[in-house]
């Protein structure tokens, strides 16, 4: 009988260990993808594209036990070679190839130059090309930054005391109601993806007291703009035994913190390829929301069109705003009005037109929205009454009150947008892996 | 203007200060939910459920600035009160209350005896009222535990040098092809849901070598057990440079060890309230398809009436042989039939008939099915037409092998079973949070 007991260990060095101080002189096998190959006759470089970055490998005549022939770009290989110093390659080392052992090989020649620098394409080519435009360094790198993303948010609440949570996204009925749902047939009943796991997070708040969940949503919206996906990841927290909204906005501040630290710490070389300067979190103004467009309103002499909405371009108004004044690149925009938000947020009992809620906007771009949620059976109850809304359908995200609920609230990031500004993009699409818009639902 | 820059301390105790050794005497402030009261006449015990445990509070007529009878099961309290050891109470301490303030209170007396050592209840109800059943400490405790394997999986991977990734869930195809599909409308043009990321992981390997996603997937399987369930959680991951299959059967085992580490490390809590005893990964047989059919139909005398595939009740006794002659709660069984293996799954070249695949059976039950996949374009191809299968709607997942893609397998492990078997539990549904089944699509 044969037995599996763990990883065995392979002796392939991996980059960090190929460009390490005392790694001089060393005779390694190392693994990857030929990014590129430049040939200068005597003498050859073959740049091998590995997870962990690239490394340069040199071709010799002569020096190696094969034909530099033999290698394709896109091919995958193993390499046998000693490490040098070399100033003017990558890291500062490069590889002396002595053997090759050609692992696969691709049908035809790349159809994008994925080695350069940037890949200079548009981006609908992009992604329709995405497993090979993605192969360029710059390209995937915005997603290695969306790892830390995800990574710092759970980890931070891990540490804050959250549970993580798994919900359906296939249900009976939305949470926000309405229009923006996709249908489907579930066995012969009628079915909606959901486009927020809002009750089910509330509902845990019961069980669990903070809870969070990092997964998909699905918005039937047919916007078409470069900040709209029909299909997008959402980090989502809800917790219990809270003051105020403040303490959410706290929570969000303080995990920008963490997360900030984390790519520093952990991606630094994605940071460096993508040439990021990261923004500060340690103090963030928080604003209402009349403050807000009255300010942005006074000092761009834009006049306000609607008291009770934020267009997207006063949205990035007040973010100018709020850089410019107070050198902020992020700004809490606090007391919506009741009319725009959902049913279950918290109205503000000093002036009930207005809720408990807020948005976080980054260089003038909607990231999150948060809130504290009523708690009371009753006055939710009273809300869906005065909205002219059904309680079918909601029949236990109903009980969850009536048996009980500690005061709550909580909020909800988008993990594309939020890549994107980071990145620096202004496209969340450049931020997707494999966006979902109106006109796109492949590759 | 307001700023905010971070979370603000509340001085709350959390349980682990409060059973803390030098905590005796001290006069804290706690919160939490009212799991059940025990008037004792001239003393009573009210017992507060907190995220992180119970914690037994005492009310002494006369040393309480308020009366019993402002308290009800369910509410949700701050308690301000002195720590005193005390043997018969849970953790060894109690709190003698001095102060109390109602923070939310219930609309009605609760259904269920959640604060109950056992529901005593059955499977249909407990689901049919979940957001109050699972307030009982041995139904949510299943869900802790279930949040440790994610984790583990995640931490794991990340140290392995895994990337994060996000697919999306609406596409135009499956990846497994034909019947088990939801379809829906997507702005009027057919799309379905994705019953695996597959593609979408295959193609990321050509991009970061080593991926991972954690996320819902979806199966219209008419199946009704105890072990199906139509959407759940899958832990993917796919890996590069793979030297065979065995490579990603010897992932997975490290990966059950370093969870099963940390579950004993972070989540002894729940193990205890659950009375786990963790199983052991450190040696796990692989047997051949085959093989492990003929060794459970000697040892059981059991007729084979299938030699391609293998029924629930034979893995079961497969799982069992195991147990008895090895003592392993795990095996893994390879070379699964080619005819039973999605198309992409590699042949074996010694044998073509099967496959270089495995399933890992956890005390008789699948919980993972993973193998080495084809990497070369034209075998792909060949193996696509030799089975009367379309290339259409895959021409970029076959673009990726097109352009040159590294040797690679991976694996897809089903959470809530896997939670189901460290948790003892012989239905899938008791650790789903909100499963969806053939008859179940609420709440």
């Amino acid at each position: 009988m044969e037995f599996m007991t763990g990883i065995r260990e392979k002796e392939m060095a991996d980059l960090k260990s190929v460009i390490a101080e005392d790694a001089e002189g060393k005779q390694v096998r190392t693994e990857g993808t030929i990014h590129t190959i430049r040939d200068m006759g005597e003498v050859a470089f073959v740049i091998l594209r590995r997870r962990d970055g690239l490394l340069q490998c040199v071709y010799e005549e002569g020096a190696a036990g094969f034909e530099l022939k033999d290698l394709k770009e896109g091919a995958s290989v193993r390499v046998e070679g000693t490490i040098r110093k070399e100033a003017r390659a990558p890291h500062g080392v490069e590889l002396c190839m002595c053997n090759v052992w050609i692992l696969s090989e691709p049908a035809a020649p790349l159809p994008l130059a994925v080695s350069k620098w940037k890949l200079n394409t548009s981006l609908e080519t992009k992604l329709n090309m995405r497993p090979v435009s993605l192969r360029n360094i710059r390209e995937r790198a915005k997603f290695r930054i969306q790892e830390g993303i995800v990574r710092g948010f759970r980890d931070f609440l891990y540490e804050q005391g959250f549970t993580e949570i798994h919900t359906p996204k296939i249900g009976a009925k939305g949470a926000e109601g309405g229009s923006n749902l996709f249908r489907l047939d579930y066995f012969h009943h009628p079915a909606v993806l959901a486009q927020s796991p809002q009750f089910y997070k509330q509902m845990m708040v019961g069980v669990f007291d903070r809870v969070f969940e990092t997964g998909p949503v699905f918005r039937a919206e047919k916007h078409n703009t470069k900040r709209h996906l029909n299909e997008y990841t959402s980090l989502d927290l809800e917790m219990g035994y809270i003051d105020g909204f403040e303490d959410i906005m706290a929570m969000e501040t303080e995990f920008l913190q963490y997360m900030l630290a984390l790519l520093e710490r952990e991606y630094a070389p994605e940071l460096k390829i993508l040439d990021i300067t990261l923004p500060k979190a340690d103090r963030i103004p928080a604003v209402r929301f009349d403050e807000a467009k009255r300010l942005a309103s006074e000092k761009y002499g834009r006049r306000i069109r609607n008291p009770y909405d934020l267009e997207p371009e006063e949205e990035a108004l007040i973010g100018r705003y709020f850089k410019e004044e107070y050198g902020s690149d992020f700004v809490f925009v606090t007391h919506y009005p009741s009319k725009k938000r959902p049913f279950y947020a918290m109205d503000d009992p000093a002036d009930p037109k207005f809720t408990l809620s807020f948005d976080l906007l980054y260089d003038g771009l909607e990231i999150t929205t948060g809130g504290q949620r009523i708690h009371d059976y009753d006055m939710l109850l009273a809300k869906i009454a005065a909205r002219g809304m059904t309680e079918e359908g909601m029949e236990q995200y109903l009980d969850a009150f009536k048996y009980g609920m500690p005061p709550h609230g909580g909020l909800g990031i988008g993990l594309e947008r939020l890549t994107m500004k980071l990145a620096g993009e202004d496209n969340v699409r450049e931020t997707t892996l494999f966006p979902r818009d109106l006109s796109r639902l492949t590759p």
